[in-house]
């Protein structure tokens, strides 16, 4: 079986494998309060060019979502993002359990934009009604689109006239910086916005995701929130070390170099399918692509590779979610495209 | 100034204050424990014909609606309601607070639909999703629109075949249940859904709202829920005795005969209106109608009349909402009527 | 039967009906945005000497406290309280189900001390565990003792040091102000806390508490807090035309003539009690007095009068609960001592 | 500087990184769902005896206490722990969180007995009090006390009398099973109670528990909550894949080897201090011991060895918690008790 499932069926990047190894018997301090997790913490600084900012080190995605929204609302304030969105669709309402509404819209390819932003304020009246104080979007999207730098500028532009928070979701961080597309740079997109997270679960790592919050009022407190969430991990270096082996050399990292390689099978898989006339159900640059196959082959290819199917059949059509990533091989790419080629 | 804004803008009818006077130096339990509460229960049996149900006294429409939710659901379970409703887009996330997610589905003339509550399941996958398990609906709905017996029926259908729980806001309904249009009764819904209240505040009581349980599962704990929800009146024995003074005469009595008059009111006011050549917003048989004025029209009504703009200005154009009770009296309406034809 | 059971078993005052019967056929906007609810945060101005505060009219005790306890504290923030205490033992979990903590401490005579405050600081460390940003007190408290000046002025002061708010529960706030112990007038309760309430549930009215709140912060979006947890009244006017006729001639007003005529009733008893040598479960000077009679004394009495037993049994003798309140009458105060008499 | 901090202040045991390293580059599917987590569950089946039960491998101590808490009652249902409990003091109100109060009893020795629930039970009356619905204990104590069989038992008598859940943190739990004062084997242990863990980060684990669910209601859609709550790791074969390598040969297996390796290195500590005429907070004969020393003394100690103040000064006195673990060598266990045998 050949996985294009997800970017996390397997373990760490063996560099980051040797990483933990090394620092394996050093005795620390627990909760994120070691060395390694503050030398993380000043690499990602140096990387953003953000100096003025507190960095935390998350266990996933899910808590890092949830632990911001529920640090930075009030009660009654909300949280606006498409409805395609990790943190609507498929995180079990982590959200809501914190009393918090997430104001679904209809993304564009995915994405929000600054109209769909004011249409969800219309729903705002006063006392009655939810007031929206924060976005969330993520780069790449749930359906491997990216934001680009005019579309994220005019979305944060849209915040700040809202008097609301811009959190960006970085779960795929690296793919959408190394994609042929995309021209915003991270110093960029972290200048942009409030809080974003570079993930690690999902590019190399164990697991682990570096939150960085720049606006001092979401981080009042962070730490208590954490563990509240049950968020904190015990042995909270592991996440620092881990960060340590993937941002080493800055641009020229391990955490570039692997996501460009996702990038890099992701095109070829893309530019074969093309090639046979198939469609997708989103555009997308990076290492998620979404081709649109009838029932039949989608059967067919399910006994060799392991996928998801990302929507319900509609008119004997169903679109699957490929998924590449730094351990993917150029050989099981080809033979995806070669089987492919054949069931068409 | 002339009253349009809302159904609750006076006090109670006088004959609902009369049995509040009477009653009033009598000593009860408290917290609806209380022999008024009793017979109003058992007068709501014998209207609905459903005797095997729990009747509980509840203060208001949003603690009621709450309540139900939090009562009924599991944590990771989610109500679908469509975007307009009351409890999705009035309560100021009542429903969030307690950790649950409205599924907001775009309505059809403000309602619900069988292919919606698909769409709706659609997004449930596995354990990363919410599961679907209430339908909340409102007869009538927000913008005055009634299920008929064919389209709750077929809804009713839908939430057996999904093993969900079909909830009625009634904060109307007697509005649904004495207008022109209507074809369901009041036994036929008590029938069709797990539960149902029907609302005192906007038909002539101070306030209250008696909320019939006819699913046994939700009725677990539920004076639990209600007081943990802060919506177990300490003299809860006064909505007692304003339902047993509204129901007095099962069909006859005093609850129908002012929803029956508001509806008239509102009658008067939409076929003048049309006559007029005015559109509306929704299409509502009930005693709340939305006429769609120009800008100018709207600014010059305000200056006599009280009412709520709907929706936000679009080409120049403003819906409002004109809300009739059972105190509105005929040559208020016959004012406005004149004064808009003056206007147009 | 003779009631002794609460200070809600009646409706409301005659004077108190009147007014709602005078003002019934008004049109008002809803949600206490009112000339009445106006008119009476004026008076409650006028009354306490605190012109720079927020009045809220609340629906009950219950969702008063929790309103104001979500509204003020951050999600990993606690409140100190008694073990004994309403907020604690008879909410349900009202301020659990807002994701609170109440920490709760044994307290003295049913009350608060500096002592215990800071017994409840020791549990706070760092990030790990919850910190402490409320101290909640009820004046008077659940087992009717009261605050003096130099008490309430020393918690107060604990506060201030501790950077904590102070709430105080007013549902029986009357019965303090009035009865023969107590040497803090409400000029001088009100100056030293941060939000407090006149209760009117238990003194007088259906229903209704008014809520002041002299710190800004505590009332930053408190409506949007109030609506969401379901305690905003359609016909808020109710509350505001209730406190009008309470409150209508300030320290001379029925307000303080009923808590005083309880206290009375109340007076009586205790030293009727007193003088036949029974003993008390806790020291109160209110119109709560706890008497501890042997379990067939109870027994027998229970058969003419509803009172609550207060704890279990314990050595063959139970705590009871006598209350009086503004309408109870002093032939049956007497016969409560002769039957009792009788029975000792 | 030695570290008597925590047991988590080091990795992995080098076999259980050994194994991490040896599956690395397998692909598996993600979230739990793989042989490696199947493969654990099963020989946790063998090792206790319990085959019909549900295994989830959880992140950490706090997550799985959370969720076990959440996915198990009813919103109005709440917890009996004793007031020193990692449950109450040291998760930030992670349990409140999710709207569930602790009732905090104060404990024997770290402990909670039958005489303690039946007094949390007396706090409950009807439906204006919480329903107590689950005791909370954990093996051994946070102050590092064990339940003998006898103790256990009882409170799971007492437990089945009031119809309420067992729930055991085993957060250490290899420490008490090796110690030299147990008599209470796992597979009784896990007969008695209604759900456990078996912890892994605290004995040699990066990170990951092992939680055995005996009781089918409280497994109903157990994915959901922990997916809601945070806690379904996208690489969840890890946590399978560190169990495995602890696990492997059952009572002579790796976890059992650290575990008594902790125990002896604190046994070693214990007597040597004992001699000394040191006195304890706590009676503890596991891994975790709290000696009292004079103010100056701590002072001293801290410039070489590194651990937690545990109390605050009291007569001059403070009590500290060394802590040992699966790394800890004899010499600093030595150098320890040389140094403090000068001190005193």
């Amino acid at each position: 079986m050949i996985y294009f499932r997800s970017d996390y069926s397997q373990g760490a990047h063996p560099k980051v494998m040797e990483a933990l190894m090394k620092t394996n018997m050093e005795h620390t301090d627990g909760y994120g309060l070691d060395v390694h997790c503050e030398r993380a913490a000043q690499m990602i600084k140096e990387l953003t060019g953000i100096s003025d900012c507190d960095v935390h080190m998350m266990v996933g995605g899910t808590p890092c979502n949830v632990t911001v929204i529920a640090a930075s609302l009030r009660p009654y304030e909300s949280v606006i993002a498409v409805r395609s969105s990790h943190v609507y669709v498929h995180e079990t309402g982590g959200v809501e359990a914190t009393g918090h509404r997430i104001v679904a819209m209809d993304g564009v390819n995915g994405k929000l934009t600054p109209e769909l932003i004011d249409r969800a304020w219309d729903e705002y009246e006063d006392e009655h009604t939810l007031l929206p104080r924060m976005v969330y979007i993520s780069q790449p999207t749930e359906i491997g689109s990216i934001y680009s730098r005019a579309e994220m500028t005019a979305i944060a532009d849209k915040c700040k006239e809202k008097n609301m928070l811009l959190y960006v979701d970085g779960a795929r961080l690296g793919a959408a910086l190394t994609c042929n597309e995309n021209d915003l740079t991270i110093e960029e997109l972290a200048g942009l916005c409030d809080a974003f997270y570079i993930g690690g679960t999902k590019n190399g790592a164990l697991f682990g995701e570096a939150l960085v919050i720049r606006n001092a009022k979401m981080n009042d407190h962070f730490r208590h929130m954490m563990k509240r969430q049950g968020g904190l991990l015990a042995k909270g270096r592991l996440i620092g070390v881990q960060f340590e082996a993937l941002l080493e050399g800055g641009k020229e990292s391990l955490y570039f170099e692997m996501a460009s390689h996702a990038n890099k099978m992701a095109d070829i898989l893309r530019s074969g399918l093309i090639e046979m006339g198939v469609e997708f159900y989103s555009d997308s640059p990076t290492n998620q692509i979404f081709p649109v196959f009838p029932v039949k082959v989608v059967r067919e290819l399910e006994k060799d590779f392991f996928f998801y199917e990302w929507a319900p059949e509609k008119d004997g059509m169903i679109p699957i979610r490929l998924v590449t990533a730094w351990g993917t091989e150029e050989d099981d790419v080809r033979a995806f495209l070669s089987r492919t080629g054949k069931l068409l």
